[in-house]
């Protein structure tokens, strides 16, 4: 029988719990109902087979039969494939879904991803640079908050898209940072309140806890 | 007969020449020997149709028939899927480049793009913000760097991914960014002896000169 494998590190410090990139697969499963059993690569010391699997070092990837897909959009997409509570079977409907997903990666989470590296370290303040990064995410929440004021779901019915641009907003909340965006903040909270992502959510954090 | 229409401004500042991303569109569709037509939209005045199209604001998208299809990323994976020289037909050899593709924007551009942001403003020296994304960008072409030494593409033969991962590099190499990762710079050279890249370059300068 087919077996979905999903590793993330063996154990990570408190400060990324609640937020490690499993997430999104484990997520995922959940809104499809999948079965999956999850692997732990060493957190330290990163060996050969680990840049195999994931050629960055990071986490996650899936095993899927012989297949292994890293890069956690590439497995959503994989497994929005198969599950039509993941992306729609019509042609233009998953279309819609691919482009929202490639936005909420290569367009919303490339502005946020640096604002929270320079939130984490407590960097921000008066600096240019600061001041440049604040400005490119506040210009990408401002054109995503007409469109969430508008609809439940980015595209249709929920979907993959969704399960990436709410964790990617997530991260920007958690530093207050959808203040003067509402409907943005509201849209985290609604993808928050999802059945599949209280799962995955309260899964990761026990599985990281049962390794300290 | 179906026509692809693909939609760009109608004119750009000399700066982001050569740069504006329908490049890896027009790049893919000369791999792939496809005919298309180009359309402008206002670069001055972004109006309710542009964002109809494209959320952000952005451009390109691509129309297919009745299809539009916004994030260069999401147009690559559909262009990929039609056509084997730019995507293998096999699942194995699709998910290997749907992974390098979400690699490319997710794991490579999310730390250069900030990166190049702060090298248009010259805004780099000891600032500890800036040393921060100067380590970030780093990582990621040390692991990418091995990598790229023991292949000529990233996933097999050439395909989407390497159309994107050799022109989020391009962006790095215009700053010098690849002095120390001497496979990666390698890469971007042989991407850009391509004769589809050599024409979608051209094609796109002469488009915004003659908007002069």
């Amino acid at each position: 029988m087919r077996e979905l494998v999903l590793t993330t590190f063996d154990w990570v410090p408190e400060v990324p719990r609640g937020y490690v990139r499993d997430l999104r697969v484990r997520w995922a499963l959940e809104e499809a109902q999948t079965p999956y059993r999850v692997e732990g690569a060493p957190f330290s010391g990163r060996d050969a087979d680990h840049f195999a699997h994931q050629p960055f070092g990071q986490v996650p990837w899936l095993t899927d039969g012989d297949l292994s897909i890293f890069e956690s959009g590439a497995i959503l997409v994989h497994l929005g494939e198969q599950s039509e509570a993941l992306m729609p079977k019509d042609l233009a409907g998953r279309r819609e879904v691919l482009g929202w997903t490639f936005a909420a990666l290569n367009s919303v989470e490339m502005a946020s991803l640096p604002w929270t590296i320079f939130q984490f370290s407590g960097e921000t303040g008066d600096a240019p640079g600061w001041k440049r990064l604040d400005a490119f995410l506040t210009a990408r929440l401002d054109h995503l908050e007409p469109v969430l004021a508008g609809r439940e779901w980015l595209a249709g019915g929920f979907s993959i898209a969704d399960i990436l641009m709410a964790d990617v907003l997530r991260l920007v909340d958690r530093f207050d940072g959808l203040a003067r965006h509402p409907a943005c903040r509201a849209y985290v909270a609604r993808a928050k309140d999802r059945p599949a992502f209280v799962k995955a959510h309260a899964d990761q954090m026990a599985y990281f806890a049962a390794a300290d």
